[in-house]
């Protein structure tokens, strides 16, 4: 069997025309900056093996992929608790939808969409700062990635504040229906400043591969959730980890993953490792392009699609 | 023919069993705390006949009222540009809905529900301060009620800036689709302070009758709108006033008026005069419901329906 | 005064650049084949004065102009026993959407968009056959209009019969909610040939004269409904006559007016007459383009906007 | 390691307190007849172990489930044809919603739900008549189960046909904007047969075993399927497979499957076997409630989830 570099490797090469391929996010200054023919990916293994490729060791913005982390966090604090004010079905729904909240009330779809993810944020908020809330938080992230040099790109996070009018309105909506319980304000300034944290393709498949292990990380021996919840975060990432393209991920990849707007997506191969791929062009959806395709490619030749 | 005196009363006495029932807006304190029983009405002809009933005296929380005063002073200013940015068809939703502002692009179905509302105050806004706009809207309103002394209520206008959540929504929402042009936080401001605005039955009904006049006070020969526009003032309030209940109110009174959650109505019946009432129990749709009685039982006894 | 013959001429003569601007409605063959170029229009008034202009003697296919004799007929039978089963408030939507069925519970808004319509046909049919009942209802229309000859375009009939699937997916709706009595098929028969009736501009114009004089032929003086019907009729056509588009019409019309997709448009001027304008072309929203623009044109001159 | 039957067995007994919860379905008269308190599983795993319980043997009807034979018909006859007239993508709405059809011009969601049924059943159609195209299907199912005695309820089959109301407009909603190529007749003819299916759960588990084992049945050898389609079929019945619950489904079981409002529950679980339950009670999502709850308890228990 060839060796996990050497399969990255092939499957990178095999999608490289599909690099530029759609549109850099625009939505504000920060992210439309980034060149779009950026293109890396890394995978590690349960065993610590490690392969990469291209722009791995590049830092680019998270952006939604920090609600796999969020929920993690919630998760492990208010335990099941968190599923009263966040549904975890499919929305059927552009990411940013606030339609089906009026239709249920306030209560989001599930937590990988903004609405959700913002309850998520308040829930870790609590009686905290914003301030001290993305600390802990950006805490877990350098834990589970094994890094502390992990940081939060305070151009992107102010930038996004700034214009954050369509989360605001979600936000607002759901306190008026009773399910924010702290201030809007406080709400988007830690959730603007999480979706900021900049990471590498290195580093973020290091941060989920206590996903690939049933919540323990393999390297460390730390356990991280535990194995049901671990599951359950799988299970939450194929169903609802792409948006409105998730059963189009599932379709091509079959694997558990989740997108952001810069680009990147990160995957879990259940018992296997931890997979992440970043190429800023998106498509319709707003998935990275090349590297959906370049997932797809790997899993073809890997077999790692769990059905 | 009665004095319209004789028929005021008669039509208000035929509904004093209807006082009570429903319920009062309690979404602020200040709106909760008014007495369920209050009632009052008060008509004045376009020959200055008055007649009064009641709590006619009696200043309350107008509303969206204001939404009527609000929508003569913008086109007074922009004249038909408004309608770029905000419709003029009823909306077959609830006053307050978001759903058909996403599937509309942020473009309000029209001035009389609070998304349009909200545009229309940041038409007023343009470059000045919410207070500013506030004075000069407040101005207009006693202009058109002569009378100098109509004020904001400033308790209920706090009340409702602290609790604005869905109308935040509405407004971010339709700022990140670049239909607002002024900050959410001024918008706000100045719509939470129009609202305020208190008057009493007498002092509505004078200030609605231009509306009666071809958009000339009668009274003071101050033309106030051309003839067309107060035409299509009482067009749109006949089509959107009473919200989701516009129906309803076309089919039982069949005059334009525009309702208020304080429990306020102000009717218009053109070339004859103006009609307002108050109590403040709503029916299901938000609209005072021994108003609404008060108002049919008026209009079977006149005749005045426009149909 | 100038004479209804010189008003009316003069209105049509400053809107026939308008002439051939729009869309001929094309989803069924008989309708596409009808010349862009038609434009006929008729006044009749209560004291039987009449004024006509070009094709006002060519019959044409009224289509959702049959609505408001259907309602007209089923109010007769069933009274206000029909609000249980059909609203009567403005859609906020296109005149064939299923939304609001499904979000209402198989509820139509009004009785003048299709659902609706469905409704009310089905009330019609009771015990009988379709071709009864569209016996009857054609027999309603050559009394409203004075007129016997007045018959139904069979081909036009066939036609949408054959094409019917949005309209039987609304009837199928509304009865998998238990919202219609007889058969689907029954429905769309007796449904179809109503739409079928074609008149002229000055059948149709004569048809709803009783609706300008309290519910009464003026000319016959014959009670069609009672007064507060009659008002009430208006008041619908007012809110829910032209679709999506009823608050332009009123904005720019401001009578009670119901249109169909064959071009015509029917208008009430109360205690004045009625009026009728056909031309196929239709605008965006489906209503008769010219048509349209010679009713504004006609009520600015004769000032009978009901506002 | 425990034996099949005693896993089965074990999970079974844990969850008999969970029958008769929830409601048998009540839509037809056939369906409402089936006593509560049934309760069948079987599993059988790609090396021709197998095991069973309760009633295992008694056919009932699949209803939903025979979604995933008619889609795998129309693949092995259309290819990747079929997704240009369904989508892949969880619904987000009940499994009867009208709604997402009108805003996305007549394209179902995924053909897991009914619209998306229809039109694959439309497909299997082409120029056959409704006996024929059913008697294919049957026959694919026979060959899958291993067993020619399967066949058609006709009593449940009729008596769904005389109720298809819902069905019928969904169908005629899609005809209406061209995605349905026979008459909606045929459709709903050969859609009421297959949904009448009669198969108990050990004939369902063997029929779905081809799945488990990358399309090919691991005991004939026969290939039904690729390796990637079989993936692709586990992939839309994890993310659609269970209607608006399809996320509840994978967060509780985690594994690709198919339910029916006869009660009946399949699932696969990749490179091992095949499992069905059955009992009539269903939550409120449509889904089987004791059934769910012994998939649940069998996966704790052999860690058969996929993530």
């Amino acid at each position: 069997m060839p060796s996990l570099q050497t399969q990255l490797e092939s499957a990178c090469h095999s999608v490289q025309h599909e690099i530029g391929v759609g549109k850099v996010a625009n939505y504000i200054p920060a992210l439309a900056q980034v060149p779009p023919g950026k293109f890396g990916a890394a995978i590690i293994s349960i065993s610590g093996e490690k392969a990469s490729f291209g722009d791995a060791q590049e830092a680019f913005s998270i952006q939604s992929i920090s609600k796999l982390f969020a929920l993690t966090a919630a998760l492990n604090v208010h335990n099941n608790n968190i599923w009263d004010r966040v549904g975890r079905e499919p929305s059927g729904n552009a990411f940013n939808s606030i339609v089906q909240l009026e239709k249920e009330n306030g209560i989001p779809r599930n937590p990988l969409i903004n609405a959700g993810a913002l309850v998520v944020t308040d829930m870790l908020l609590g009686e905290q700062t914003a301030t001290d809330t993305v600390t802990q938080l950006l805490s877990l992230v350098q834990r589970l990635a094994d890094n502390e040099s992990i940081a939060i790109d305070k151009t992107v996070a102010e930038s996004e504040r700034n214009t954050a009018h369509r989360n605001a309105s979600l936000a607002h909506f759901m306190k008026s229906f009773g399910n924010l319980e702290c201030t809007v304000s406080d709400v988007l300034d830690a959730y603007c400043q999480q979706c900021a944290i900049a990471m590498s393709c290195e580093q973020l498949a290091r941060s989920a591969l206590f996903l690939a292990n049933n919540g323990t990380d393999p390297l460390t021996r730390q356990c991280i959730v535990d194995e049901e919840r671990a599951r359950r975060l799988n299970a939450m990432m194929m169903l609802c980890g792409h948006y409105d393209a998730s059963g189009d991920f599932a379709h091509r990849v079959g694997l558990p993953g989740k997108s952001g707007v810069g680009g990147g997506i990160v995957a879990v191969v259940p018992d296997v490792g931890a997979v992440a791929v970043w190429s800023p062009c998106l498509n319709e959806n707003g998935n990275s392009h090349a590297g959906t395709a370049a997932l797809e490619a790997l899993v073809r030749a890997t077999k790692w699609n769990v059905f």
